[in-house]
């Protein structure tokens, strides 16, 4: 039997591409004589739907594209995702299901069991729970059908108070009384630098524990904030992993389920550990179909001088080409002039034309107007602000003239401490940088800097610093960013209590002041753009938290 | 047994706070001779507490205040509301539980089993649903104690492709088997003004289903965008509402259990047709509990002579009084003399000082900026934001140096069509009116009128206008208000399909070019402020769409 795994980027709502797409890559696995191909979960809409679900038009639309479909499938079957629905009165109204398409009609719908509702997964709010699985046959041979989480045991949160928590319910456990003789598992995972080796290891440990071959179909591309690695696998009964398809793009293999089972020999992954070039490739595909998808081709982006802007040019630049980014160099009466310079020698590495817009005239003209009204009140907050919000009207003024998209250039360690300005240099379309630690910034500079000198070497050891005071660095009211980082991580990503963190050796006082930042500022960050998420735990919709509360 | 109903107010997190308010209520009940008091779901947490609950440290400093409550608790019981660990390794690790605390300590524990995961709730990503129920037993009473949804059996959706679903169980109809005495209901369920009469025919139906009275106990009070509004209820076994508690604030009031059997007779409640008078002060409770729990004292807007934030600068002045109100006038080179003239008017009114700063000198140093980039480009959009945001710097500006909270005046129906400016008009801390069509923002203001001229006649009669161009109105670009809300009522909050609404009658490319203006303009509202929520679908956390997607 040849099995063709097909990792295809989807426009969530765009039946017509997406059918057309599913329709190609069947065609061609036919000529090349496959007798299945996969296809990822939720297929035909696109994953995720989120309240799209809640819509009449849309589930017709899913219901007409799988009949559409279905006559595609004579002489070779295919397994789509799609939502459906739920016949009976009681429940939520939906299914998220599989459909093995078959001798031009729907032999077969298998529904999801275990639905993920954590961080940004909100499937329970649209899906009932299937709670009695079954086999699905296909010419000759079991199959166990599961669609992602339906082959786990665990759930995949990192904090349960110090354990894992099991699901109620394993639909492998029961599939397997049936003694398939291979499990097919569709999925939409997103990418999470920190669970590479998590993911693999599911796979590789229900092989094992049922002795048979796993094809793991993931979606590729990405969706807004969310991006999704592909990374499609074959895993033979002996849990080696015999292929691993394209990471960060959409790829389309076949395989012979008679040599999985026997000949191929278990592939070199690349290590979970090495995850910086990952980052780096997850960021340039996020940036490549927001842009794409919307039907978008350049962005604007203040160029500082410092390395969140250079290190997102370059990002910026591997996705859209030189000359659809266009930096503006906005100094102040603070900048320093290796700002400029600096700024200037990067856009000239990367062949990229830029604009000197100095925003001091513009300072002063809201000088004038405020001064009656502020006096002699002291140089503050409102100031620094208020040259970041000059900027970000500057470059909103670009954006709208050329139809630039504005990219946010903070990083994950300033938003979660509040460490930016609002309608500033928080203002964007999409934020490159929001889901990495500043250490993981640096890292991502030496790993841009490998092989020749890309961003010039005084941006990445100069104390960084914002320049909006007099002789400003970013440690005069922040702890040193390595240190910063590890109890944002454990606070942020492990969920770690404030106690457990002082007893982990920490200064107490530090760890306090860090976590009360990020407490007091879940408001800046509830306007925030949406965030390329790289990691378990990004700021946005997976991370919802109060504004208002008693954080002590 | 004489029975108190303890509609209060909390602070989400604030253990110590919420004890404390628990505990004065059960002692002033006590001297009251009361036997039992019952407190709101989640009391001591608050609600929503959202992803604190996936806290370690959340979850003992509540398991902490049920054990420093029950002391308390000794000749009179309490029904207090708290999450609970689940013992079970697996589900979810949490339970959405009302504690029975009596003779100084814990004597029962209920936990909820249908949990709502639609619009803003998410009560599944942290809970595990319940599935055996039990009667409590209290003084010789047998109560079937309840958990908000636990006591229906339909799913409040309004969308279910136009039938109504039930829930996959009903615990009251089990607990009924025991043949209880009488039903509480405990509750956290924000204010929708139209689900008034909804909410109510729930508590009624349910009296006269199981022929008992129901004591139904509502939080009260604002958690940011969320707005409860009281209004807690006893029925009687014939299904009349005996007694409607404060609506829109706290409210502690004593029912003899026997008096509520025989003698109380039914009284007339607010009509749920007449909503403006609720919707008004739905939004004040909002306001003032945002300001007070943040611990802000002062709200800074930007008034332009127009319907939107006149009507807000007066909500604002009730909530938080005449010289906490800071209204700038910001007029451009596009505004009318009638808009200052207007909003001086309006000030005096009522007894609020303002400032008048025009951004012209600001315009021009933008101006003078752009032009060697903008070059002959012919004015448009870009400009007309340039105002917009010129006006947001100058306000965050007295933001941040007096420590005002910027109050956003857009209203629903803009929001809606992405009539407004990112990091201009659309910035914030809070919108006041961003969940009210701008048809109902009228009736507001001809409700605030209704014994004298509070707002000048003028703003209520003239054209709606953003005066960012020559001559500008709303009715250039959009449809008539009255005809645009009415689509976006049956698109939004009854998500009727396109077609459907269109062949109600109303003209198809209208209905198309609003619709399609709605769908577009989801990356806007993604960077909105909070908005408080008044109606059953919000922008907002409740209501969860792809930035990009095709939605034709």
């Amino acid at each position: 039997m040849k099995i063709t795994l097909a990792q295809l980027d989807y426009l969530i709502g765009d039946f017509k591409g997406n059918a057309g797409k599913i329709r190609k890559t069947i065609e061609e696995a036919r000529k090349r004589g496959s007798d299945l191909v996969i296809f990822s979960e939720l297929t035909v809409s696109g994953y995720p739907p989120l309240d799209l679900l809640e819509r009449k038009e849309f589930i017709e639309q899913c219901r007409q594209t799988i009949d559409e479909l279905a006559p595609a499938c004579t002489d070779i079957a295919a397994i789509v995702g799609s939502p459906s629905i739920n016949p009976a009165p009681e429940g939520k109204n939906l299914f998220n299901s599989a459909f093995l398409l078959y001798d031009g009609k729907v032999q077969d719908v298998i529904h999801k069991a275990l639905l993920p509702t954590y961080d940004i997964f909100d499937e329970y709010r649209h899906f009932e729970p299937n709670t009695e699985v079954h086999i699905i046959h296909l010419k000759g041979k079991k199959i166990a059908l599961t669609i992602c989480e339906d082959l786990w045991d665990e759930q995949p949160i990192e904090m349960e108070f110090g354990k894992s928590r099991l699901y109620t319910f394993s639909p492998m456990q029961e599939l397997s009384k049936s003694d398939p003789d291979f499990i097919i598992n569709i999925a939409a995972s997103p990418f999470a630098y920190n669970r590479i080796g998590v993911k693999r290891a599911v796979f590789v440990n229900k092989a094992l524990a049922y002795k048979m071959p796993v094809f793991y179909v993931n979606q590729a591309g990405a969706q807004t904030e969310l991006i999704f690695e592909g990374g499609s696998m074959v895993v033979n009964p002996n849990g080696e992993i015999v292929a691993e398809m394209k990471r960060f793009g959409e790829d389309v293999q076949d395989f012979e389920l008679e040599e999985v089972m026997s000949e191929m020999k278990k592939i070199s992954v690349s290590p979970p550990d090495d995850y910086i070039p990952e980052v780096f490739d997850a960021i340039i595909l996020g940036l490549k179909d927001y842009f794409g998808k919307l039907g978008f081709t350049d962005a604007i982006l203040g160029l500082s001088g410092g390395i969140d802007s250079a290190v997102s040019l370059v990002l910026a630049k591997e996705a859209l080409g030189a000359s659809h980014v266009h930096p503006l160099l906005l100094p102040s009466q603070f900048s320093t002039d290796h700002s400029v310079r600096d700024a200037e020698k990067l856009a000239k590495n990367l062949d990229v034309s830029y604009h000197i817009v100095p925003i001091k005239d513009a300072y002063s003209a809201f000088d004038k107007l405020l001064r009656p009204f502020f006096m002699d009140l002291p140089f503050d907050v409102t100031e620094e602000n208020l040259q970041a919000r000059i900027r970000a009207v500057l470059l909103m003024a670009f954006s709208n003239k050329f139809g630039y998209i504005l990219l946010n250039t903070s990083n994950k360690s300033e938003a979660a401490v509040g460490y930016g300005t609002l309608y500033g240099d928080m203002a964007g379309g999409l934020s490159v940088l929001g889901d990495i630690y500043k250490s993981d910034v640096y890292k991502l500079a030496k790993y841009i800097n490998r092989d020749k000198e890309v961003i010039p070497e005084n941006i990445l050891i100069k104390p960084p610093s914002a320049e909006l005071s007099p002789g400003q660095k970013d440690s005069d009211s922040l702890p040193d960013y390595s240190l910063l980082d590890q109890i944002l991580y454990q606070y942020i990503e492990l969920q770690f209590p404030v106690d457990e963190i002082i007893e982990k050796g920490y200064d107490a006082e530090t760890v306090r002041k860090t976590i009360r930042l990020v407490n007091m500022n879940e408001y800046k960050r509830y306007q925030a753009p949406p965030i390329l998420r790289i990691s378990s735990k990004a700021f946005g919709a997976g991370r919802r938290l109060p504004l208002v509360a008693s954080y002590d």
